[in-house]
């Protein structure tokens, strides 16, 4: 059973910090929209699909505080609100995607009296939570024949469990791979800067007793030329129209040596990732993050001071890199458009 | 002035701490081979040519405190001197080429009285390591005509001043295009796990006032498909016959992204740095060190205890990848097999 990283019991959310993994298991617990929106600017929560379950629930937190007498001005509060946690990270679409399904609940109840327009939002929100984990599921399940028994399974970041409401994206397909008695072992990129390999993938995985090995970002291409790694699977923050795809950095660098080992590439990520108002990924927006994440491990300073860091948080891997792009409702393979058109239209 | 991280005064050597910096400044004295030795391992000093001047001094350190009576049983004795040096890195070939010298030195010279022995190899040691600056600005003249002015420059690891008796090979490079008036802005791979470039590259370039700015090894691919870096150059540990190089964990990553994007892809070492025993590449030993350096920053726990790691310090590049290789004596592009050949005999 793996680990459910966003609980929400008697009215409080509860998160784990991710912060503090894998050392220390800490839960934390919101009742309010802006310490979630802080939560997910500090990442006490991260991973696109975790990100946008938990600004469900920081707007439904939002909506249960707002006090005015009728819906007009209930809708203007609301939108302040989702505004407010829509400005917390740029590049990973399911956060817009979740607060703009959060907007239209209320909007389709706004004819509803505010104390059951509030509840129904905390209903709404619940449902993106609860239905997350079974995405994944049957994600895993179509992505999981391309898994073959034995297979040895480069990741980069944790595209796992705690990056999402439960069970995995990329590691949702690792997971249903091992329950359909397959044997996979999975070599984990630690993930610089934020170490989300390092710390949450071994961790998760390890907990889960599926065979897991940490390297180095940069050892994945010596890997694969001693013929170590068989396939490379990772999650997704954001998908083009053309399946261009946004997701941590160095994904790009994987993929590029996929192809150059001749290995298959693979996308595992929900359709609320997929954002087909953009027709590629040069408009995806490319989140940089501090620049003491380089600099810094904890307190420990590892470069001099003064120095001038680069930190871009993502990147994006052009479809070509791209051997298919497993959804909840199938995969995409080849015609990444009408493919991806038609996988977004079924969950509608 | 570019640092010199090997000193030798009043019969003491004298090496800066790599393992302190960019945070502490050092310096560590030695006076005997067995601790020369440790210091290798510990990494101390680090550095393919460091690594041979090191050798070379402990082999001189080792030579003056053997007691024995005729120069068979010095031979002997200075042997297993040079066996236990030879003992503490396996990838770097300068170590052994450093010792064969030191050892040859002794051969030819073991007609002479012992005292007059033990002086001779010590002379010897400091030749070595005063003749591996000149060979470094030697190494940046001949290469920096391939850098044009204004270039942003991709570095992996540290092939600084600080992996050498000075000025550096990779940044020799870089500094002889400085020298020669050209801008340079160069990108340092942080380079895991022992942060190379985090710590010694952005040092020794900011103590030179040459612009330099941080990323980590997974933002290299990013960066060059933005556009942001020209070309890139690297150190070598060891270079087959063929052109084949073994240099730092990473390096062959970049050089599949360099070529990639249609980057030139360039190695600066020593002819010493070349292992004309060995046909191609894949002959080369990979060091595998301890799990402990991917696994902990200092006394911070990265990973969950008792994960599985792996920890190759570095990989072989190819010389398909490889633009150029520039050594002391020039420049070897195309048939690296004649061309290499040709710059070794130089040497001789």
């Amino acid at each position: 059973m793996s680990i459910k990283p966003i609980l929400f019991e008697d009215g409080v959310l509860k998160m784990i910090d991710q912060r503090l993994l894998p050392v220390e298991e800490v839960w934390l617990s919101y009742t309010d929209y802006r310490s979630v929106a802080e939560a997910i600017v500090t990442m006490v929560v991260r991973g696109a699909p975790a990100i946008g379950v938990a600004a469900a629930y920081g707007a439904a937190f939002g909506a249960g505080a707002i006090e005015v007498s009728d819906s007009d001005a209930f809708l203007a509060e609301f939108d302040v609100v989702c505004k407010h946690l829509a400005a917390t990270r740029p590049t990973a679409v399911n956060l817009f995607w979740a607060l703009e399904r959060m907007q239209e609940c209320a909007r389709d109840n706004a004819n509803l009296p505010l104390d059951a327009l509030k509840a129904r939002l905390l209903e709404e929100a619940v449902a993106i939570g609860e239905a997350d984990e079974q995405i994944n599921r049957n994600m895993g399940a179509h992505g999981q024949v391309l898994v073959p028994d034995g297979a040895r399974v480069l990741t980069h970041c944790n595209a796992g469990a705690l990056a999402t409401g439960g069970f995995g994206t990329a590691l949702g397909v690792i997971r249903a791979a091992v329950e359909a008695g397959k044997k996979v072992a999975v070599l984990a990129d630690e993930t610089r800067p934020w170490l989300q390999g390092a710390r949450l993938t071994t961790w998760e995985l390890q907990r889960d007793n599926i065979p897991v090995t940490l390297i180095c970002d940069n050892m994945a291409g010596y890997m694969m030329s001693q013929g170590e790694i068989d396939c490379v699977i990772v999650g997704a923050d954001r998908i083009a129209a053309n399946g261009d795809t946004a997701n941590k950095i160095g994904t790009y660098s994987v993929a590029v040596l996929a192809k150059e080992h001749g290995l298959p590439f693979y996308v595992a990520a929900p359709t609320s990732t997929v954002d087909l108002n953009l027709t590629d990924g040069s408009k995806i927006p490319i989140e940089e993050r501090s620049e003491r994440e380089v600099t810094h491990v904890g307190e420990k300073q590892l470069a001099p001071t003064g120095i001038t860091v680069r930190n871009p948080a993502f990147d994006v891997t052009p479809s070509r890199y791209i051997s298919a792009i497993i959804t909840e409702h199938g995969v995409a393979q080849g015609d990444y458009v009408s493919a991806l058109a038609a996988l977004v239209a079924q969950g509608r």
